[in-house]
């Protein structure tokens, strides 16, 4: 049985992991046969609330709120073992761009933090297939752009300008499909870049890319 | 187009809505060609730690909370009309148990919140179908047990021998299947009711809740 390591940046798609990216696939994944252990990195993040979206008094940390998701299933992102899986996952949301790296204020000259980066750095160099959703492909355009890996991001021409900056190619790809860089093994989807879509548009697009991204493990 | 209330009891499954319940539902009825919309209490929550299971420092509101999940698109409970919706839903997660009523600790002789109540009986006089998932059918129990409505929250004798007790009926059903009430247009699947079942299952039976809700509307 196929085994993927999921990284959530949060609960919520204002600060943290975007929900119905998440929960679609989680659901495609287990639907195409495939175990998987959610990974958060251990960290506090400022979180907002969704109404007003205004800041919270209170911080919030990562890993404890991504825990929602996965039902308290879930563990530290530092204890992540590349060795046991064979593939990578990334679902979208501000959290990827405000908590992973800094893209949301940065963009291509982003920070990424180190534990992400050396994950998709190892999965890289292993052969083993990463797939991203949304807005996490900047993820692998930031840390995999010198080796020239083809992400979508949708449609959104100034994330695309950003993108290509990193070294990055960019192929537009409508919410219900998925772009497969076969040479790189990196999968990507746009779901909520597109920000009218629907959920089960969303979800089609996540089932797709993770029925490819369980295939190539 | 059919336009359905969803009701959430805040974000995630040890102290509100559950996540893979919830989005499943969002999914199933935009998939269904139904229009939705997101309500819950504007109530504060005692909430937890998912990995501690210990209590927060800070107090959380079930409508901010559940808005994580709505992607910020939801209303305050208190100001839905029921004349303006064609059906009614609830997921499952503690959150039904512990911020919408008390089942929790006081089972069948529990308290519901009155607007919760209110919006079941709405419902149920206007002959508008009405679906529950996981733990929710209770408060249907509660509410229209005295009608002698059929449920299932799957097979777990405690929880029967509780729902009995409200006068409901109950049926047994498996993870990824629904039982239909077509006299008192009631809708019931059992999802993590059954806490080892898979996502995908989850997804299947709440599909199939849908569509029979969105069909009934």
């Amino acid at each position: 049985m196929k085994k993927i390591a999921v990284i959530l940046s949060g609960c919520g798609n204002k600060d943290g992991a975007e929900l119905t990216e998440a929960v679609s696939l989680l659901i495609s994944l287990s639907q195409n046969g495939a175990q998987y252990m959610c990974f958060a990195p251990n960290i506090e993040f400022n979180a907002v609330n969704f109404l007003s979206n205004e800041p919270l008094a209170e911080k919030r940390n990562v890993l404890f709120e991504a825990a929602r998701i996965a039902r308290g299933q879930i563990q530290d992102l530092a204890t992540l073992n590349p060795s046991q899986y064979d593939g990578l996952a990334f679902v979208g949301g501000y959290g990827v761009a405000k908590n992973l790296c800094n893209w949301a204020e940065a963009g291509a000259q982003c920070k990424v933090l180190p534990d992400i980066e050396n994950t998709i750095k190892t999965f890289y160099q292993a052969s083993k297939p990463i797939a991203a959703v949304c807005i996490a492909p900047v993820l692998l355009a930031k840390v995999l752009g010198p080796k020239k890996v083809t992400v979508t991001v949708g449609n959104d021409k100034e994330t695309i300008l950003e993108v290509l900056k990193t070294g990055a190619q960019h192929e537009i790809c409508p919410v219900d499909d998925y772009v497969t860089d076969r040479e790189s093994k990196v999968i990507t989807t746009p779901a909520y870049m597109y920000g009218s879509a629907k959920p089960h548009e969303v979800f089609k697009g996540i089932s797709g890319l993770a029925k490819e991204l369980v295939e190539m493990a």
